[in-house]
C-alpha cells in the first residue's frame, strides 16, 4: 500500500489503518477495545504508530507489537516505506537531566519520586528531587519569546511577556506541598491491579514557590471580585502536547482562582531558583491544597469558561469511584474532578521489611491534607508480635504547628521515639487528624478504585528488630 | 452553723464549705476530684448546691449525695436551715414546651432529638422535632426590650434592637444542616464510656434559617473587609447564663464572619417562622459547615477579639483528642476547637434490630459534611450471613446533587432499595465521601475520645429478615 492509501482509512466506517514499521495494519476491530480509549487510538489512525507510542511507553511492551500483528492486512510499498525522520524522532529527546537519585516509575513521559529516606530530610524538598509528574514531553520553551496568553471578559485577551508576569504584578511567595492523586497507588494495586504508575509515599513533595497572584493576573485581565451568576472556571493550558497537537489542560473553579486567600500562583520560582524544566519553566500553576494535575505547567493560556477544561485529564481521569465500580461500569461523569485532597499521611523511616537494631526506634514521616486544613495530629502506633510490645504512642505537634498557623498549604514532617526490644516484629501504623477533624480510613480495601488515586488508609510498616 | 459561718470558706485556704438542705460539708479535699473541675465546685463554695445542681442533672444521681455525705461536719442552725424561695427555684421552670415525639436525652437542660425514622422523612426538619442542644435554662427574653451588642473597632459599640437588626440590613436566607459535636456518641460509648449525653443517629437537622448576615452587621460596626495583622476571632454570648451569670459563649475565626461566602448570620427565621424558644429567640448565630456549638443562641453579644472566647466551651469542651487520652492525662490546651466537622452519614431506616418483610428492603439515611464540602458519594452494602447474600450497592447521588452544588451547607438525603431473602441476618453499612473525597472512618474504634465528640466511622445497622 502507499501511505496515501492507508491514509483513507481514518474512522470505523472507512475502517481504521495504521502502520507501524512498514507493516500495514486494519485495527477497526480494536478501537473498541483499547485500553487508553478509543479516542486515542484514532488519532493515530490513517499514519504511523510511532510518534503516539513514543508518547506512551506502556505500548513498549512485547505483548502489544503481538497484539497488533493478529491485525496485519499487508505492507508498505517499499517506495513509500522509508519513514520520514521527524515522524520517529523520540519527542522526549530534549527532556532535561535528572538527578540519579530518583526513582523512576516511567521515563516517558518522565515520572519519578524521591527516595523516602530523602523525602523527610528537610522540609522544603531540594527542586532536584521534588517528585515529577509529567504528562508528556517537556517543553522547550524560549523565556525571551515566551508568551502567556489570558483570555479576558468580551473576547480581548491579554499576551504577557515573562518580564511583564514578573513586573506589572506583586511577587507573592508561599510554603505549599503538592501531591499526585496516585501518591501511595502501589498500596491500592496491592489489593486488586489498578491503571496508573506504581507510586511509593514519595508522590509528594514541598517547596517555596515565588510569582504573580492568579487573582492580581484575572483582575487585570478584567474580570471582577465575583463571578457572574451560575458556575464558572478557569482553565489552563500548558505548552505539552500529545502527538496531535493536544495540550495537557485542566481546571479550577473560578471563585478559588480569585480568592485572595487561596494563594494560587503563576509560580516562577521554586526554592529561591528559576522554575526547573520538569517542573514547568518558565511559569506554572501552582493551586495550593489542591491535586497537583491541576497546577499546570509550562502554562501557554488561561481563560475563564463556564464549563471544566475540556481535556482528558480534567474529564475523564484524576476522579474518584467506589471499589465497585470497574472498567466496564465506569462513567467519568458522574465524580466530580478531584480538587481539594483528603487527610494524608505516611512513615518514610524505617522502610518497610527493614531490620532495626533494639533500643530507641526513630519513626519518621509526613502528614497533610487538603484545602488548607492543616495537620492537627499525627497518631503512631505500634505493635510487636514477638516480644509483646503494644500500646500506642501518640505525638500531638498542635504546639509546634500552632505557630504557623493560619492557610496550612504545607506538609508537617514529625518524628517520635519507641524504645523496641530485639527479636520483635513490629508493625507501625501512622495516621493523621486535619483541622476539619477529618481522618484517614483505617483500610485500603474500601477506599479501593479503579484509577488507584486517593490512597490514603494509616500508612503500614512493618520491620524486624535484631 | 449559720449561713454567715459557711460563706466564709469559699476558698481551699480556707477550707471549702457547701451546704445541701441543712446540712453542711467541707468538700475541700474533694475540689480537685470534681468530674466537672475544681472551677465549677468553687462556684458554690460557701454557699447552698441546690441551684447548681439544678442546673447540671447529672447530679441528680444517688451516688452523688452518697458521696458527699462522706464530707458532712454539721448541721445548718434550725432558724438558718429554711432555704431561701429564690436559691431553690428550678431555673428551668420557665423552659418552653415541647414536642411529645422528642426524644430526652437530659432534661434540664434540655437535650433531644428527633426518632430516626422521622428525621429523614423531609428535607427540612420541621421546627418541633430540630434536636435541641441546650447548655442551661432557656432565657425569657422579651422581643421589645432585646438588644444586641456588638462591639466595634476602638472600644465603640453599637446596640441592636430587633427592628434594627432587621430593618437596617438585607435579610439573607440558606439552608443548613447543623450537627452536635456528641451526635452518634452512643456508639462511641460502646467501645468504651465516654462523657456526655448519650446521643443517637439523631443530633443533625436541617432547617431554612433567615436573618442579617454577620458580615454585615462586622462592616456596620466599623470593621474591614480584612482582619488586622494576627489572629482574631468574632465571641459571641448568649442570654442563656449558669448560676453565677456566666454566659455560654463560643467563637469563629474573623475569616469566617467577615467572609461574603462562608454566609454566616444573625439567623431571626427558622423555616420561615420566628426562631422558636428552644432554638434561640429572638437571635442566634448560624454558622453554617461548622459544629452547632458556635452557633451560640440568645445572642446578647458580638466581639471582636485577639483570642478565642475564654468560654468553657471553647477551651475545655468541644474538641478531639487521641483515644489514649483520658481524663487524667488531658490537656485542652494541646487540641484545636473543634469548628468545620468531618464527613458523615448514617442509615435512619430500618432501625437496628428490626424485624423486615423479605423482598424489596428500603434503607434510608442522611450524609453530610463541614466547611460546605457537599456529599458526592454515598455507599451502602448488606452483607447477609445466614442466606449467603453479599454484595456491594453504590449509590451516586451526583447527579442530583449537581443542580444544588455551591455551598454546600445541607444534608443530602440518600435511599436505596434492595433485595432480601427471608430467614437472612442483614448487616447494613452506609458511608459518604465528600468533596475533598475524605471518607468516613471504617470503625469507631480507633476515633474513640474521651469526650465522645467526632463519632463519625460507618455506620451499621443489623436487621433480620422475616
Amino acid at each position: 500500500y502507499t501511505r496515501e492509501e492507508v491514509a483513507r482509512h481514518r474512522t470505523p466506517g472507512d475502517r481504521v489503518w495504521v502502520t507501524h514499521g512498514t507493516e500495514v495494519f486494519d485495527v477497526t476491530d480494536f478501537v473498541e477495545l483499547h485500553p487508553g480509549g478509543p479516542e486515542k487510538l484514532l488519532l493515530a489512525a490513517g499514519g504511523a504508530l510511532e510518534p503516539f507510542w513514543a508518547l506512551y511507553a506502556v505500548h513498549s511492551q512485547p505483548h502489544v507489537l503481538e497484539l497488533l500483528r493478529e491485525y496485519k492486512v499487508g505492507e508498505l510499498s517499499p517506495e513509500e516505506a522509508a519513514p520520514s525522520p521527524a515522524a520517529t524522532e523520540d519527542p522526549f529527546a530534549g527532556d532535561p537531566p535528572r538527578h540519579p537519585a530518583l526513582r523512576v516509575n516511567s521515563l516517558k513521559p518522565f515520572n519519578a519520586e524521591p527516595p523516602p529516606e530523602l523525602l523527610t530530610q528537610s522540609f522544603l524538598t531540594p527542586n532536584e528531587l521534588f517528585f515529577t509528574r509529567n504528562h508528556l514531553p517537556v517543553p522547550a520553551v524560549d523565556p525571551a519569546s515566551y508568551r502567556l496568553r489570558v483570555e479576558g471578559p468580551g473576547g480581548r485577551a491579554l499576551s504577557l511577556s515573562l518580564a511583564e508576569l514578573r513586573g506589572r504584578f506583586p511577587k507573592h511567595e508561599l510554603t505549599a506541598t503538592l501531591q499526585c492523586a496516585g501518591n501511595r497507588r502501589s498500596e491500592m494495586s496491592s489489593v486488586r491491579p489498578v491503571k496508573g504508575l506504581a507510586w511509593d509515599i514519595g508522590a509528594i513533595s514541598t517547596a517555596r514557590w515565588g510569582g504573580a497572584r492568579l487573582r492580581d493576573v484575572l483582575l487585570h485581565a478584567g474580570f471582577g471580585d465575583k463571578a457572574p451568576e451560575g458556575e464558572w472556571h478557569v482553565c489552563f493550558e500548558g505548552l505539552d502536547t500529545d502527538a496531535s497537537g493536544t495540550p495537557y489542560g485542566a481546571s479550577i473553579p473560578f471563585e478559588r482562582a480569585i480568592s485572595a486567600e487561596a494563594d494560587v500562583l503563576l509560580a516562577y520560582e521554586m526554592n529561591g531558583q528559576e522554575l526547573p524544566r520538569d517542573h514547568g519553566f518558565p511559569v506554572r500553576v501552582l493551586v495550593p491544597g489542591v491535586v497537583g494535575a491541576r497546577s499546570v505547567k509550562w502554562l501557554r493560556s488561561v481563560a475563564v469558561s463556564p464549563r471544566e477544561s475540556p481535556s482528558h485529564w480534567q474529564q475523564n481521569d484524576y476522579k474518584g469511584f467506589c471499589p465497585s465500580v470497574d472498567w466496564d461500569t465506569v462513567d467519568f461523569r458522574t465524580a466530580p474532578a478531584i480538587q481539594e485532597l483528603p487527610v494524608q499521611s505516611a512513615i518514610t523511616e524505617p522502610r518497610p521489611g527493614a531490620a532495626v537494631p533494639a533500643g530507641e526506634l526513630t519513626v519518621k514521616g509526613y502528614a497533610w491534607s487538603g484545602g488548607g486544613r492543616e495537620v492537627v495530629r499525627v497518631s503512631g502506633e505500634r505493635r510487636g508480635r514477638a516480644a509483646g510490645v503494644r500500646g500506642t504512642a501518640g505525638k500531638s505537634g498542635w504546639d509546634r504547628w500552632e505557630k504557623q498557623r493560619g492557610r496550612g498549604w504545607a506538609w508537617a514532617l514529625w518524628e517520635l521515639q519507641a524504645p523496641v526490644a530485639a527479636g520483635a516484629r513490629l508493625d507501625i501504623v501512622c495516621k493523621a487528624v486535619d483541622r476539619s477533624y477529618n481522618v484517614q480510613p483505617d483500610t485500603v480495601g474500601p477506599i479501593w478504585n479503579l484509577r488507584g488515586v486517593l490512597s490514603n488508609a494509616w500508612h503500614r510498616v512493618t520491620v524486624t528488630v535484631t
